[in-house]
């Protein structure tokens, strides 16, 4: 299995770093985003390898030098959001010691990453990766196990803040990380192009929401 | 258009009604909930009639009698459902004059709604409801302006609270009625079968979250 950080491509630009590394992560990501838009809208199994190259202005055969099978672009493609993911709200979070606060800080980073992302239907990147059909059973099990190291994340600051009586009464910390992270992912669902909210309103919402439906 | 109510599969039971009706809702019932199954598992353009007619142990001619396509099963698969969501979770709810009241005792029948179908990967059927990538785009309109009707809804009663002074401050009742409508429909996705709480618990828990979330 390649290691995710690798799973780059076109293969050539992956070769050749430095200078070319920001140009190379600016393709991937538009080929992935295509990809993406693609599978939301047509369906993972109605969607070729054909349509994926015609929206990037690839050929066929380029895109097939880096990626065997369309499985294999959407394995990639999940592991690419996962990494972005793990970047842009994990690890920040983590750093943070009280359990409120990394909370809040999840969950605002998490809006605001899905927000990065504005097609006129909404993010359709955080809808596939979220969304594992078309992977094989092997890569759907990596997955989840990624994504279940983030409920546990969740889970915990919940467990902790409980321990320190500062949850509602009766909240159930299982139900309440799956209810935060329900919250959370809608949003690649309904929210269009030149929303309203800025996205930094939107975080300000969902946080106020997320954490007055927990906390005491 | 046919009307929902009359979208019913086997013909020759729709025609014959009275004491069969039962039995005959009962089999529609089973049609659609294999259907969602296999549209889940495979994904709707891997799924066959011929599957279908299969896991319900019909003759594929006989699947096509009462249904013409594939696209009109999902149709009819959604309309069923917003059925069956109209009649169990609005038509209740609009009897409730408290916009506090209303909105509990919408969140609390459709979180019991989703329960009611507990597969052991979480709840199909709404899943496909909420899933409309293979409808045309005319009746993908028209399933559309029905859940548009279901938001204002939830909508309406957050304004009534907001202009009573009930809400949080800063709540936009337009986020929120996304954001409780977000947690519910998660459920379809995480919950397992025997899963640890009960309907009624699990309806606790996120009638709880949901209204500490938007209530002053």
């Amino acid at each position: 299995m390649p290691s995710p950080g690798s799973a780059g491509l076109p293969q050539d630009a992956a070769e050749d770093k430095g200078a070319d590394f920001e140009t190379f992560t600016r393709r991937q990501r538009q080929i992935y985003m295509e990809a993406a838009r693609l599978f939301v809208a047509k369906g993972f199994a109605n969607t070729s390898m054909g349509d994926i190259a015609e929206a990037v202005g690839m050929s066929k055969a380029g895109l097939y030098h880096s990626i065997a099978s369309k499985e294999d672009m959407l394995y990639r493609m999940i592991m690419f959001g996962l990494d972005d993911f793990e970047r842009e709200v994990m690890d920040p979070a983590r750093d943070v010691a009280d359990p409120r606060a990394r909370l809040e800080t999840m969950i605002r980073r998490h809006v605001l990453n899905i927000c990065r992302v504005n097609e006129p239907g909404g993010n359709p990147f955080t809808v596939v990766v979220n969304d594992t059909v078309g992977l094989s059973p092997e890569r759907t099990a990596e997955v989840n196990a990624r994504k279940r190291s983030y409920h546990r994340f969740v889970r915990t600051a919940l467990e902790q803040l409980q321990a320190e009586g500062r949850l509602a009464e009766g909240v159930d910390p299982a139900i309440a990380a799956f209810s935060i992270h329900g919250v959370i992912l809608s949003i690649a669902r309904w929210r269009r192009r030149n929303g309203r909210l800025s996205p930094h309103e939107l975080a300000d919402e969902i946080a106020g929401f997320c954490l007055r439906g927990v906390l005491a």
